[in-house]
């Protein structure tokens, strides 16, 4: 070993027993969800909790300092300063906040969410406020420490944790794009549809073949049965370790289509994880960059190319294999049924084309609501006021359906909704380039040369890791800065086209 | 908290960290047996071995000796007393062993266990004799050092790891005994068997239908699926917690039974496992008392319940239900199916007849061995003149289905073979335990009265923990010592009378 970066050394064997740690927590977690029986429950929270405070006092190690110290005062090449630069940045992020408001805000948020559960269904919004006022002033208080750690504006230093670089003069910039757009082609796109004929396909669909149905698609996209799983929880989601995915979906004998585009969505997720560099794993750089990246993949997989009318002939006959056949099965049924679009209340049942209203929206309330300037009774009016302008829909009242229906805010995640569409961006950003790059890429996608897309995102994302901040990565991904343009083109396309 | 048992209060919280942090090391262990893909294999063994070291360095904490030293000066009732001596247990076995001769023999065992995988199939006695020396020379060295610091004999020391309190003066006692009447029994047996008619099942039994009726004898033997789960693995086992018990089992589509019997024995150890006191879970004292007591509840679900005629009764329209009528399924000659008795080569797959012959075979080698008075070039002479008398079988030249047929050697394991049999005496005991206090049970178990079972394994054994050595248990469970007369007198009644 060599004597000039010891120090460095020290730090990759203390990430190192991090990422295995991390693994049992990992893989007990996606059990918490996908396996425990409900007597389980408590010890299981109890072992995480646990496990969660002693990764917390490696994280925090006083050593850690000096180390980090002495590390950027020796020789390292490239990839390792930026290695250095994420180890930075984890014990930044773990010692930036005091454990008491650590534990304040666990438990403020903690109440809010359980008692969320039962008042949403109530349409309890003026009991729901209670609960939010606080979960709001310990998420401001926490922006606070965290800007001063990081020298950031309030709202910046919390959307930095979920996607590193990311300012919200950027937001405001490509968002502030797109809400000038949104409603037009919202408008436009729904006219169009309205003289389309769609055949609604005809259920029941039985588990176990929708079940076969998603693990062909999951081929299909190229996942590695080898390193992961597909089973079943309440609420999809992509967990595990990079070494072994752990992909969740859920079904319902009534309809298809949610489980198998949601199966795609992880599968996005998935392959990300599966495609991080191997020699780099444990080390902070092999990890997947962003909320928005990530955001980014999942949708390459489900919107990008899973509704890609080219992608539709591919997967066709494998709904008709599974599911039998059916008038509604043809690639062109299929793929309109994959992109109806109609406005909402709710977000996480949008279509690609309503979904980033949704998230405008809340971006608009959130930020000024961190920053002080409005305060949670303000919300419903501004929800309603934004609900109206963006989608064309009254909630007035419906707060169930309104401002409560996330449980992001009361869960104290300030700053996260703003990756959703990010990814939407990103992706159609990567897309853009990759035909740029390759002219003949749907027909490519026709002829079910997926490996084109695979290898792009591999190159360019998946194996890039945390090497750069997500600004960096895109531009050196795609040429150039995050750009709405790509979007607006990718909707006009494939909605207008 | 009182302050007069500050340093037993210490160690109790010591000991529930290390309960919870066990619990992430057991549900990812069960993990890596019924789920993992196999490129997670790498990162699980190291984010399991990275565990396994962090338990080992917090059990071996030198504190600990201080805490333990000034507990015992301390004021405790009963119980607080039976789990400081439990304390003292974990601790002495955690601290007898010097790192090095741990990681040798975890070595020398892998080694070993890993060439013995293509050795045994290709008969090669020679080669696996090459690996078996170097651990069974670890073996008496860590012998010698638990000798030394326990007080006991060599064998003894190791068997107590397994069996505490048990000592090879009482398994000599009772495998004399056993020795002596077993191969005129087993004789006996075969002889009434050979004029009596079984009718064969007819396959293929499919899979789904074989899970859905182990389920359902699961719950005949009342399992809580509230509080664990059964799922697939290639060698069946019980793991997990107490609070979420996971069993598996294999299923091979010609054959029911031996997943079906299966199931049973594991549920046996799940509901050890889920009978434990909740208010003492954290503590050693409410650890499952030993592998022979553990042994002796498989035993009693699969043999002394499972192969019951009456209990036959309440079997037969379950495997009817769930794999058709058959003339095999009526509940007589299920039962002779399920209590077919054979001398074969194989241990895992003898009969409850024949399989004691198997552990008193080993035990007269592994003792010897362990204690220096044999080698392990005297293994396969041995082993061929036992078979021959015990068994009336000859094995020469087959190290294959001979002495190379187990894993334990391999892996370094001494001292365990000889708690299958002492559970299977303990299970015995505790039915003639049952029977003497209610004479009417075996009526009982026909009219699916099972719950007279269960309470009285639930009162006697499950919640009584580690709160007695396993001798102790035995006496106050049925009322003397370990007996094997009620071992002999289970085997006639049921296959001679």
């Amino acid at each position: 070993m060599s004597t000039i970066n010891t120090a460095y050394q020290d730090l990759c064997s203390r990430h190192q027993r991090l990422h295995r740690l991390n693994h049992l927590q990992a893989i007990a977690s996606w059990d918490q969800s996908a396996n425990m029986p409900p007597k389980g429950n408590e010890a299981r929270s109890l072992a995480l909790a646990e496990m969660g405070g002693l990764l917390h006092e490696l994280s925090t190690d006083p050593a850690l300092a000096q180390l980090l110290d002495a590390a950027e005062a020796e020789t390292l090449g490239d990839v390792e300063k930026a290695n250095l630069r994420e180890m930075r940045r984890a014990w930044r992020d773990a010692n930036a906040l005091p454990q008491a408001l650590v534990e304040a805000k666990s438990l403020a948020s903690s109440r809010c969410e359980h008692a969320w559960r039962s008042q949403r269904p109530a349409n309890d919004w003026p009991g729901h406020l209670e609960n939010l006022r606080e979960v709001v002033r310990l998420a401001r208080e926490e922006a606070r420490l965290l800007a001063e750690s990081s020298g950031l504006s309030l709202y910046d230093a919390l959307l930095d944790r979920y996607e590193p670089g990311m300012r919200s003069a950027d937001v405001d910039r490509v968002f502030g794009d797109l809400r000038q757009w949104l409603p037009g082609l919202i408008r436009a796109v729904q006219d169009r549809q309205a003289s389309e004929t769609t055949i609604e396909p005809v259920g029941p669909f039985p588990q176990a073949a929708q079940r076969a149905l998603g693990l062909d698609a999951m081929k299909l996209l190229g996942f590695d049965f080898d390193g992961g799983r597909l089973d079943e929880s309440a609420h999809p989601f992509c967990g595990g370790v990079p070494e072994d995915v752990r992909m969740t979906t859920r079904y319902r004998e009534d309809t298809f289509l949610p489980s198998l585009t949601g199966t795609m969505h992880e599968t996005g997720h998935g392959r990300y994880e599966q495609g991080l560099r191997r020699d780099w794993l444990g080390q902070p750089i092999a990890n997947a960059r962003s909320m928005g990246l990530h955001e980014s993949q999942s949708l390459s997989f489900e919107m990008q190319l899973g509704s890609h009318p080219a992608f539709a002939q591919l997967l066709s006959p494998l709904v008709i294999k599974h599911l039998g056949d059916q008038p509604a099965f043809t690639p062109g049924n299929l793929q309109r049924l994959m992109t109806r679009v109609a406005p909402g209340f709710i977000r996480v049942d949008a279509d690609e084309v309503t979904y980033p209203a949704h998230v405008i929206l809340r971006y608009e309330i959130e930020r000024p609501l961190i920053e002080g300037q409005i305060e949670c009774e303000d919300i419903p009016a501004l929800w309603d006021a934004k609900m109206q302008e963006l989608l064309g829909i009254d909630t007035r009242g419906n707060y169930r359906n309104g401002c409560m229906q996330d449980v992001h805010w009361s869960a104290g995640l300030f700053g996260y909704f703003p990756c959703y569409t990010l990814g939407a961006m990103y992706a159609a950003q990567f897309f853009a380039a990759m035909r740029r790059e390759t002219p003949e890429l749907d027909a490519r996608i026709a002829a079910g040369e997926l490996n084109l897309v695979f290898d792009w995102l591999r190159d360019r994302v998946w194996t890039q890791g945390s090497r750069w901040t997500t600004p960096e990565l895109v531009q050196r991904a795609s040429g150039e800065p995050l750009n709405p343009a790509h979007f607006k083109a990718h909707l006009q396309a494939r909605y207008l086209g």
